[in-house]
């Protein structure tokens, strides 16, 4: 039997630990023949898993609080990518400087929070709606500065601000954690989802995923070389110099111990619930920590 | 007046977050006159922090544990390095593939407890003491297997591992953690250390190095290039390909958080039990998350 797993975006750099699951046989040892897919839309993902057309997803923790609101039961059982800074990302060269600046631009955002979360933010600075635009971008971000599409757009610092920098020159990045006084940046972490049904009838199929995971996690950071070889034989487009720094950049984020952090999720449920795309800032339904596998050990332990 | 900082080891690619706060004035901000020293013998470390003769030191879990055994009361308050993967390191063309090939060969080793550890290992295999040869190398096991002074040393694998196979070609690592059933590679976690009397007496200057380490920490992360180039500004003998490698090995490593784990303070309390070195298991003496900063936020928030 096939379990299918929908990543939040296209094949990129800080997937590499699922990916190097995956070829290195590390899921198939636990018995979990995962099927990797990418999504057209990444605003898809929380509907796709909360209606179980598939068994596993990523997403981020408002995108868990707005899907429990309307009826989705996602519930994160581990964290992929902790705390990446996420905020708006320019060229330099586009003269922004501060985020009052942005008046009178064009914005690109992912999907629905990206933009409520703009809006909130313009509100905040005395920035009318009708004082700039909004551009849905989807996961082109990068291309959409790039083309001149858009003057600003919602990104990662280690991966479309990395990127755009390698390819276009100086960037800036006005962080969202900071602007909104979240006082941390774990607004974009990274989270393995599923149904609450399905983790609770199939807790071996978790356990299984988390277990590889931990392998290709553990692979990936002690053999970082090697690790993004192996993602890029499996996608060829990543293979490129600003692929590269995007990967190097996203090492310090990979949640080595795969957990999911009880602070983070208090403040960023505050803040859904601030931003008005949940009701609920209780976090207990949202996540559990009973699937964080201990390390593997690959060698039997000397007699003690 | 000046506070000082004595390092676990000469300055390499994973002290980059110290010296990039001292360089940038995140400590001079936090009012932290940081004087950072690196030190000739690493076995020197505790008793220097023991008896107040520098405030502040770097050192691991099981020093921790027996310093406080041997009457220098020092506690940490926070980590820099998370669980860096240290064992055996040799080179594959030693023919050394298992445990008990190390078997009539000359062993590297830093200081006292790498010896306790080997000596422990040794055992449970099978080898007497008089079928392997110890030689103390303090911090230069690469030169020493380089030169042939060893066969193997014990080593972290995002530092001498990658420096040695950068410099001499495949090299291979038998885990501490593995081979003694630890369950976690915190052995050799790389924590901040204080005289307990000291945190006691001035816990602002302990608040003030966590504050700045916070943001050097983050730099590094958010901008690994810019800070690797600082840390070599400060220390030239690092600007070569071996160490920049090492450093961005390092990169997963990093304690974002600077916290203390309760889980792996537990598991080397029973090893450091279990290798004599300290009759108390319990780490409750042994450090503090009370000095764990919140994230430096650079920027006001908007109004909300």
């Amino acid at each position: 039997m096939k379990t299918t797993l929908v990543l939040n975006w296209f094949a990129n750099p800080y997937h590499t630990p699922l990916y190097v699951a995956k070829a290195l046989g590390f899921f198939d040892d636990c018995g979990l023949d995962l099927a990797i897919l990418q999504p057209a839309n990444p605003s898809d993902v929380t509907q796709i898993v909360g209606t179980q057309k598939a068994d596993f997803g990523l997403k981020a923790m408002i995108h868990c609080y707005a899907a429990r609101e309307r009826g989705y039961p996602i519930k994160s059982f581990g964290t992929l990518l902790d705390e990446p800074p996420t905020g708006l990302l320019f060229l330099q060269e586009s003269g922004i400087k501060e985020f009052k600046d942005l008046k009178g631009k064009r914005i690109g955002f992912v999907g629905e929070f990206g933009k409520i979360i703009f809006d909130d933010l313009a509100k905040r600075a005395g920035i009318a709606p009708s004082d700039y635009e909004m551009v849905r971008v989807g996961m082109h971000a990068v291309d959409a500065i790039a083309r001149g599409r858009v003057d600003a757009a919602m990104g990662i610092a280690c991966f479309q601000q990395v990127e755009l920098e390698s390819r276009c020159g100086p960037t800036d990045l006005l962080r969202v954690d900071e602007l909104a006084g979240l006082g941390c940046c774990c607004f974009c972490s990274v989270l393995l989802i599923a149904h609450e049904n399905f983790i609770a009838s199939d807790p071996d199929r978790v356990h299984a995923l988390m277990q590889g995971l931990q392998r290709g996690m553990a692979y990936t950071q002690e053999s970082p070389d090697e690790a993004f070889e192996i993602m890029c034989d499996h996608n060829p487009h990543l293979r490129d110099d600003a692929f590269k720094k995007v990967f190097v950049s996203c090492l310090p984020y990979f949640s080595r111990r795969l957990e999911n952090v009880e602070r983070d999720w208090n403040k960023v449920g505050k803040y859904a619930q601030h931003l008005g795309v949940s009701k609920e800032a209780d976090p207990s339904a949202c996540y559990t920590n009973a699937f964080v596998p201990e390390p593997h050990v690959r060698h039997a332990a000397l007699p003690s």
